[in-house]
């Protein structure tokens, strides 16, 4: 099952500084293969079900094992069966409807 | 990974009349074995990293052969390795707060 | 505009023990008036739209103030106009589904 | 208070085709004068708390104007006292943590 996801990480009780932190998990998701976009509030990634829980449990994993003793991570997901759809198709759409309808 | 998640699923082009749906979920989380409590938001869900999102993944499937052609899904999830912690440790602990320091 | 709610707050900066913090939101919800519920990862709320962001608001305010330097918000909300709808109608429907479908 | 959002509008009962209200939102945050950018699962937002949630609850009056009857929103928000903090210099944190740790 292919799936969309907007991916944001909190890591609790390590401070206020929590960018070192997200820039780890930017690397475990580049190294999984998956497609992906940083953004000001998270990250999207797009990809087969199993390996983006299995990416983001390994930044559970990741965090944890660098310390960080409490984690809060919010994920948005989207599934479809009417049609294929990638992130890129999800931006495409509301372009050509902001172009048309304008 | 012990795991206590909020999951909130939104079936999309089914119509407004969406708890026929959330019924569905609700017993697949409670075949699931896994502690679960449905609150006017969500259902709040804990135990293992793989068999809650084994049991999300399970609402999905079942969503889409029921006829969903699309589904938005919201889950919060908290790990910590500096304790134990249940769904109801965490409201005991607002509990405490909130009569001691009232 | 009616809205139903749920609000989840995640102060960081200030450790790992947030039950004092989210205590203060409770008294702060409970002060405001509205219909609010606690669980296990959020409290649900439910009222006029302008209350309820106020209520939210006020809740970062009290946090910032008793020290907290960051705080992270999860809100889902939903309004709709075919009909009104509590949260409590919200567990109603479902509940119902759960013991006609069985 | 500054605010930093990011703001999944998922209108209810209308079908599976969104990319038109999607795209109704983003005019409404557009004409806000708000700093906005959009991403594939959302948008995020910046600016006064009552500018911000004043433009979402526009977005939520509009779609239901469209005939919309039912939306559910995801709302992640952040606010911090202990330092201005733009959605550009969270990107640039993260950018530069990416680069010296590699």
């Amino acid at each position: 099952m292919h799936v969309i996801v907007d991916f944001t990480i909190v890591p609790i009780g390590v401070g206020v500084s929590l960018s070192g932190y997200v820039a780890a998990c930017e690397r475990i998701l580049a190294e999984s293969g998956l497609t992906c976009q940083l953004h000001a509030n998270g990250t999207n990634v797009e990809g087969e079900w199993e390996a983006v829980f299995a990416a983001i449990r390994r930044c559970h994993e990741t965090l944890h094992a660098m310390g960080v003793p409490r984690i809060h991570t919010d994920v948005k997901l989207g599934t479809r069966t009417d049609r294929a759809q990638t992130m890129a198709d999800k931006l495409a759409s509301i372009g050509k409807k902001l172009e048309t309808n304008g």
